[in-house]
């Protein structure tokens, strides 16, 4: 079992209310071992890393990806959302065969890495590829097959979900867990989405669903069922004793918003992927006032551009100061345990990672602060939340492993990658 | 004189629709020499960069900064904007001596020019030592001496701020010019303010103020004069052949903005100020509409943390999206011209630098495109504005000196630097 030992580091636990702390952390094997002001290890250890200079907090957790879209990032910005969708978007992805998956997520989780994302919850197709770069790439990730029902496909999409579960659940150490995706309630009938919710329930399997993105996507529902996107999933008993994983909810109502207070999971707010396509702002800071969990999460890179979660920290907190002219609403601790421990819970990890714990897996971070928009420091969940970016993330670790050390990548091939993501994604968006 | 060449890099001219293309910069003592496909130098050169998977771009120009207060940098975030300013931020600004104000100015430099900013407008108090950290530092910028009438200071400010007009003004080999600074509507009754517009315009001195940040400014100027901020200017004479830089212009009216469209010089919007401190979005799309020119600032690290404009890039396209729900609002070039040429005309050096043009002072930089999080490329525009951070910045030239290559400071020593800012940050925040 490796020893890895990290010294003089400050430390964010990201427990609530737990004070920054100088002090070592050390890792045996895939868990946290011990965490103190000043660590004697008893056994020897393989690895030391200085600390010094640097914060270790737990790694980021993005609760809603699409990771392969990795390869259309800054293919299609500034377009009306129908425009995106249908003229850029689709075309370029119902190009993408099985291999153009596999890369284009290993380009989505090298730039996870290289930001310090160590885990994601990601909904698309070709899942049996993106399981094996989740299991290469060394990350920690909630898979789920995407499953519309817009034609009818013979069962095909309900079948692949239900291997992807039964083939992957727990599989690469742990790392990899696995949700049912229904994809949105516009793309999914009463009927199937029914026995979806009875199905996800019986077998305790956990949702994943696009939620209210959309103005257009609350009127389809209204003409349709004349009810809220979210009665509409509540009515149908999604809420009822499911872990369900909401992605966006931008367009609840106050009554929406109070039928989601006692669910089981949350909401993963993406704030860039919203303010990018004009659809609005969530109503984080009510969402939270009834108790419901939210976490942070990028969507894919073909609206967002970047996997950066400190891009999402800085505007989730901004976007409810900005909506209640309130500058006190997020304040940093809490926008940064959004990033982690409250995404954690949203893709029920949080009994093994998303905090700094003694017993708790090692997926952790160090922030390196020698750099002139580091200094001075005065508060560190301030300093990290509205200055940090990807860029200042020295050492990611997930399960015990390191997977980038002072910025560079211990696993993932760089220079294939990137000739495979090039190459790739030229042939996706020609003549588009 | 020195020659360098700057081989093999993709160029954005930032030439309003030009695109970018492959090729080379030649630069001669302070200016571009050449832009081409494939420079041929008819004289020897002293140094050639390697620009194969580097962006070359204007420097970026930050239109309103308070560069010293990157020593308040996390000391003081997500409180109410009047504790934030009197609890924290004036007791604080209060023991800053002289020697602080360089040593702050000077941590800003080293942000800026390590995230690509080459000029910036700053109004401060202690400005000879702001000038000073100008020069040491290598950057190009626009200093003001603010001018408050608050108490009765026996013409102190004025008195400095005339100083730093006609000590400053074109030295440090032109990289120096000056404004005069009546800080802001609320802090400046008619009868001086009056005299300052009269001075300037007599002058040809350009101003640079802060107006209308908050809905309390406004109401206060309301109470006064019965007047909107803006029309209190107005009817100053402000606006009759003045260059004026205005800082925020966040609450507008619709008559306002009519107001403006005539003005000389224009806005500087600062959206990540406006954000954290829970201001409101300002009316650019309405601004731009009626021809008035938007440049972008950071404002001081105090409220933005980070002078990053890469940051302030994706929140002004943000928010205009957001705003009127419209995706296509500040495409992605415009938005990178509003950090470059458009900056440039608020701080009257758009003849000068602000696009990449052969005759101009060569004020540019170079951004590394081989990360994960900028590859694949398809739209460089948008990949820059959407993906990029100031950490992507590789090169920072500034009138044709290297202020920084490979990310290593030329002229700032750092960790002398580091070691003066922590020290003086520590003894200014003390107690409070």
């Amino acid at each position: 079992m490796k020893r890895t030992l990290i010294k003089g580091c400050s430390i964010l636990t990201m427990r609530e209310g737990e004070l920054p702390f100088v002090g070592d952390l050390l890792i045996e094997g895939e868990r946290i071992a011990e965490i103190g002001p000043a660590i004697e290890p008893k056994q020897p250890v393989d690895e030391v890393i200085t600390g010094v200079g640097m914060v270790a907090m737990p790694g980021l957790i993005n609760a809603h990806n699409h990771a392969s879209m990795s390869l259309l990032r800054a293919f299609s910005d500034d377009l009306k959302l129908m425009d995106w969708l249908d003229k850029k978007m689709l075309p370029a992805e119902g190009r993408m065969t099985p291999e153009d998956v596999y890369w284009g997520t290993m380009l989505g989780a090298a730039e996870m890495i290289a930001s310090g994302t160590t885990s994601f919850a990601d909904m698309y197709v070709h899942m049996n590829q993106v399981a094996q770069a989740v299991q290469d790439s060394g990350m920690r990730a909630s898979l789920t097959r995407g499953v519309v029902f817009l034609e009818d496909d013979g069962g095909k999409r309900m079948t692949e979900a239900l291997h992807l579960i039964d083939t992957w659940s727990g599989a690469a150490n742990g790392r990899i867990s696995t949700m049912l995706g229904p994809h949105a309630p516009y793309t999914c009938p009463p009927q199937p989405l029914s026995e979806i919710i009875d199905l996800a329930r019986s077998r305790q399997i956990p949702i994943h669903i696009h939620l209210a993105e959309t103005v257009e996507e609350v009127e389809k529902i209204r003409n349709r069922y004349n009810q809220t996107p979210t009665q509409y999933l509540y009515e149908l008993g999604m809420f009822t004793d499911n872990h369900v994983l909401l992605a966006h909810a931008v367009h609840l109502s106050t009554e929406d918003v109070r039928l989601l207070r006692r669910m089981r999971g949350g909401v993963s707010h993406n704030p860039v992927s919203n303010l990018k396509l004009g659809c609005g702002i969530a109503p984080v800071r009510d969402m939270l006032e009834q108790g419901i969990t939210v976490g942070l999460g990028t969507d894919g890179a073909g609206s967002a551009t970047t996997l950066d979660m400190f891009a999402e920290i800085k505007a989730a907190t901004w976007l409810q100061k900005l909506q209640h002219g309130d500058p006190t609403l997020l304040p940093a601790e809490q926008v940064l345990r959004m990033a982690t421990i409250e995404s954690a819970k949203l893709l029920q990890i949080d009994h093994e990672v998303g905090t700094l714990e003694a017993g708790k897996k090692a997926d952790l971070i160090l922030i390196n602060l020698n750099k002139p928009h580091m200094q001075p420091v005065h508060d560190l969940h301030a300093l990290i939340a509205y200055s940090a970016t990807g860029a200042d993330v020295d050492t990611t670790i997930v399960n015990g492993e390191i997977l980038m050390k002072n910025r560079q990548f211990t696993h993932i091939s760089w220079e294939e990658l990137r000739r495979e993501a090039t190459m790739r994604a030229a042939r996706l968006v020609e003549g588009l």
